[in-house]
């Protein structure tokens, strides 16, 4: 069955992946006829927040080992990825993205992307394979591609952010995607904007389906 | 708007809720035109497990932080759970079930369920709230109703265990559900069976409307 590396940088909207976006892709993709695989970095999470109080906790956590649980158990370290067994890959959002794949929530429009991540957008761009970003993700390609064309949903921080590295911010709403050709990525707000889960479930299916057109 | 109460157990199949379960259940209530809140008991969770290695970790979580992470962030102590407030309660499944909100793990058909859900399912019953319940959660009505009607997929250790507490426990495939008229308990297997996760989500829309039939 042909397959999408689906990439994870937690498990929790706080401090990994965003566990609607993360869920609602896997079954996207399961929607479209395709299989996923999933992939996280091995790596101590930048920092662990309790998601009821929202409070800074002063354990541990592993990334690999934390997105393991919206992966039951079917996860993959992300240095075993290799773009070219994957028609297209995704990233689900959540601050795991800027927290644990790059350093996005710490040093804003100065941030980088973390260098296993940097090599797979590389590699995906040289094989013309699709990449598609939701929520908070679009901060990856924007930051590696410098010229890209994405969407964080409505003009904020970080939409000014992305555009002081040279990206194109285009403003999207619930559901929308936004396509850029020339480096195959496509982004759709999902939870940048104030949404309900089946409007996180239509961003999932659409952003699947783009990324289809552009295999 | 109509509104569902949902009951989590933590955050992850293996130590709490199931997370493909729980955002179904969730998206599964919002494709109906309901809402939802969501509760957890506000206790230490009986362990938490890696699970990447499947190994038993030294650190202590709490239920109802954990249940955040699916909540994003809005979840509720389960001590403030009034069932006349909902039109009906839905349990995901997940280890959590049989760790959290039972002792069913460890100590099998001998098991007990936390005196909190065993007065909310009592209420439930007397207000005639019906109840739906995912893969190992049938184990909680099980006991505190003794002869009601529930599948948890096929026979197997758990299936045998609720008989032996009065259940009787019938067979059932992906996506199907079996409905107490009675006790107005809908089950449904999800993922007591070796399911894909577009299966889960007939499961979750199946329960979600049986229970609607029930109110």
């Amino acid at each position: 069955m042909t397959k999408i590396a689906v990439i994870l940088s937690g498990c929790g909207v706080s401090d990994g992946s965003e566990i609607h976006e993360a869920t609602l892709t896997l079954l996207a993709i399961r929607k479209v006829g395709c299989d996923y695989s999933i992939f996280a970095p091995d790596r101590e999470q930048a920092d662990t927040v309790n998601h009821y109080t929202g409070a800074i906790m002063q354990e541990k956590r592993n990334v690999l080992a934390e997105s393991a649980r919206i992966a039951r158990g079917k996860v993959l370290p992300l240095s075993e990825l290799d773009p070219e067994k994957f028609i297209a890959i995704v990233f689900p959002g959540g601050f795991g993205v800027a927290k644990n794949l790059s350093d996005f929530a710490y040093r804003g429009e100065n941030y980088s992307v973390i260098p296993e991540i940097e090599t797979i957008l590389l590699r995906a761009y040289k094989l013309k394979k699709p990449v598609g970003v939701m929520c908070i993700s679009p901060i990856l390609p924007a930051k590696v591609f410098r010229g890209c064309k994405i969407t964080l949903g409505a003009v904020c921080d970080a939409s000014k952010a992305v555009e002081k590295n040279g990206a194109t911010h285009v403003v999207a709403s619930h559901g929308e995607t936004v396509v850029d050709e020339k480096y195959k990525i496509v982004s759709t707000p999902a939870y940048m904007l104030d949404a309900s889960i089946e409007q996180i479930a239509e961003s999932a299916d659409n952003l699947v389906k783009e990324l289809l057109k552009l295999v």
